[in-house]
């Protein structure tokens, strides 16, 4: 499959396959975009092989997860986020902690070289928060508590990701410059700061300001995606992910965006989001498990991948009570794309096997794949605040 | 710049200056659009250089238009197009024949060889009807008659230009197998009538059938957007160009589509038609142009295509008065897109030198930054009827 498919052909396909697959997981009670995702690994090399990953497929999931994000960050106040600012650090933190140091033990035990089993640990550390503020979108969650520690501690457990992928790479080139990682966590951590508890506050002045002086039809959506491309670009440089730049940018847009702007986001969305999720699902490439052994070794960090997060987050938000705990644990579970990235820079740095990179890769689909399901479980649970 | 630039500084570029300068051109009073394209022109290889056209950018153009073509269609009922069709019928004939003559006969005098002398008439012949149709759908006059004639005229126009493109690519070749062509002419015409004439009927009886089914949120949207990848596709396979089956679509969705759906594509074209109208300026190289005799071919073939146009299409609609006539001639004026392809095509067979593919493209690119700025003063004019 090196001779790629006309683009329209292959997003007949990729659209058209998840959004069958999603209709039928909902109707058996299930979330959209679990089918999605596994619509992806159907139609990939796994199962098909009728869609290869191409540059213009990474393109638009790229910018899919970019709109998700966008979107997620209109409809949640900065304010409230910075509430819930010292828990989704705690969260954050020990959720960092703990599968870094699983997915080194495990791989150590294994017999892999030391140098693999940190590269391992790197990838279990980050969480991707795309999934699961899909689901909580998706469902109208995004107001409770729980669903905004999960936002915040997402967005700084992107940091934190980024300072252990830097420390790790230094390591594996054979010298940790420290003021570097110095500068690029304080370059990072600026940025977000900065954007989340002053971004609000400079777009209500300066957005009013420009949209009404615009000559042109929808001008004001015009605005918010020209803010949206810069922020997400200017988080590149800094080191975050775009698409923490492109939650900042929702969130610094919250109170300026009305109703038509959203809305507009949305029809983007609806076109984007399932080349994101498919593109997940293609990334799995089964045919990589040549052995017991790498079968095995994949289990096990699929079961550590989800247990470190769902308790290391977990004890993070124990204070808000064991409910709120497994909601914010399970809404951390989620690899994704973000886990896929490290092993893959492992992999060009010659640190990372090709068998070993299949394994994280299916923890990062696994993970997402699993997440949503479970999430569904515990929220619907009863809140005993509503019980009455 | 060979080293393409990474996505989202390139669609910030792209995007920014596009809404920057139809920003100043609506503050002039002139079609933002001009500004778009202009835009492309200037961060392009003939001025700046900033961005060069790659196989991203060039998916984004092409969803762009598509999407353009797509909400067009959802604004005009097919009836309408098709109570119009006899008219539409002869000015796309008319308009087909007379710039192809222009063409070849300036491309002989100028002592060009035969064969490329029919090329760069045939790569005269189609018009874009991109253009037209967002300078009318933004000015909210797709329901006059003479833009509907307009319309139908560019869908069938699409099928002659395909039909000379057959005949001269045979030429080319050496062997013209009139059977081959005659089927691609049938395939053609079959498809855009059988769509034009019972799209509508067929949608609005299967879309409730699913919509209602369907559990997914906005799952409308999805159906449409499923169907709208699927006619493309489809428009291709037949011959005729992407857009029209975008277009014969939209025409089919006209009452199966709520306002929800109009909104949502809205957001979609929003994003996406920039990118289709810079790219249409990305392609303008002016430093192809080292003579004078180049100059002034160039300028000689930009002439021949804006009056051949004019007069071809206007006497086909003369019928309908002279306001009318000057109307339906403007409007067919862009050539955008299409006369490249054509000339690519050419290109490709070594049929069509580089100075003359650069004529070409300079031709398609002016023709489509003028006809806007002409067709706002020719609609403009008071209309007989409603003079009261």
């Amino acid at each position: 499959m090196h001779d790629p498919l006309p683009l329209l052909l292959a997003m007949l396909i990729v659209f058209g396959s998840a959004k069958l697959l999603a209709e039928l997981f909902e109707r058996l009670g299930q979330p959209g975009l679990v089918g999605e995702i596994l619509a992806g690994a159907l139609i990939g090399p796994s199962v098909l092989g009728w869609i290869a990953p191409n540059e213009t497929l990474k393109a638009l999931s790229d910018l899919g997860v970019m709109f998700l994000l966008f979107g997620v960050g209109l409809e949640v106040k900065a304010s409230e986020l910075l509430k819930v600012g010292g828990k989704a650090m705690l969260v954050a933190t020990i959720g960092v902690i703990v599968p870094f140091l699983a997915g080194w033990g495990i791989l150590f035990a294994w017999g892999a070289p030391q140098l693999e089993a940190v590269f391992v640990g790197a990838a279990m550390v980050a969480t991707s928060v795309g999934i699961t503020a899909s689901v909580l979108s998706a469902r109208g969650l995004l107001h409770e508590i729980a669903s905004k520690i999960i936002l915040a501690a997402a967005v700084i457990d992107d940091v934190l990701g980024l300072i252990v992928l830097a420390v790790v790479s230094g390591i594996a080139r054979g010298r940790v410059n420290v003021w570097e990682i110095a500068l690029t966590a304080g370059l990072a951590s600026g940025f977000t700061v900065l954007m989340a508890v002053w971004g609000t506050t400079a777009l209500n002045r300066l957005l009013p300001h420009f949209a009404s002086r615009a000559r042109a039809d929808e001008a004001k959506f015009h605005i918010a995606l020209v803010f949206l491309f810069a922020m997400a670009l200017l988080a590149q440089y800094t080191g975050v992910a775009a698409i923490v730049g492109a939650f900042l940018a929702g969130l610094a847009l919250t109170d300026g965006a009305d109703a038509r702007v959203r809305t507009l986001t949305r029809g983007v969305s609806e076109l984007l989001v399932p080349f994101f999720l498919v593109g997940i699902g293609l990334n799995l490439n089964l045919r990589l498990f040549r052995s017991k052994s790498i079968v095995a070794l994949a289990l096990l960090i699929l079961a550590a991948a989800i247990v470190t997060k769902l308790v290391g987050c977990g004890i993070g938000a124990l204070s808000l009570g064991w409910e709120n705990a497994l909601k914010v644990g399970l809404g951390m579970v989620p690899r994704g794309e973000v886990g896929m990235v490290v092993a893959q820079i492992g992999l060009g740095m010659a640190v990372i096997r090709s068998e070993v990179y299949g394994v994280v890769v299916f923890m990062a689909v696994a993970t997402t794949l699993v997440a949503p399901l479970l999430l569904k479980i515990a929220f619907r649970a009863p809140q005993p605040l509503r019980a009455s």
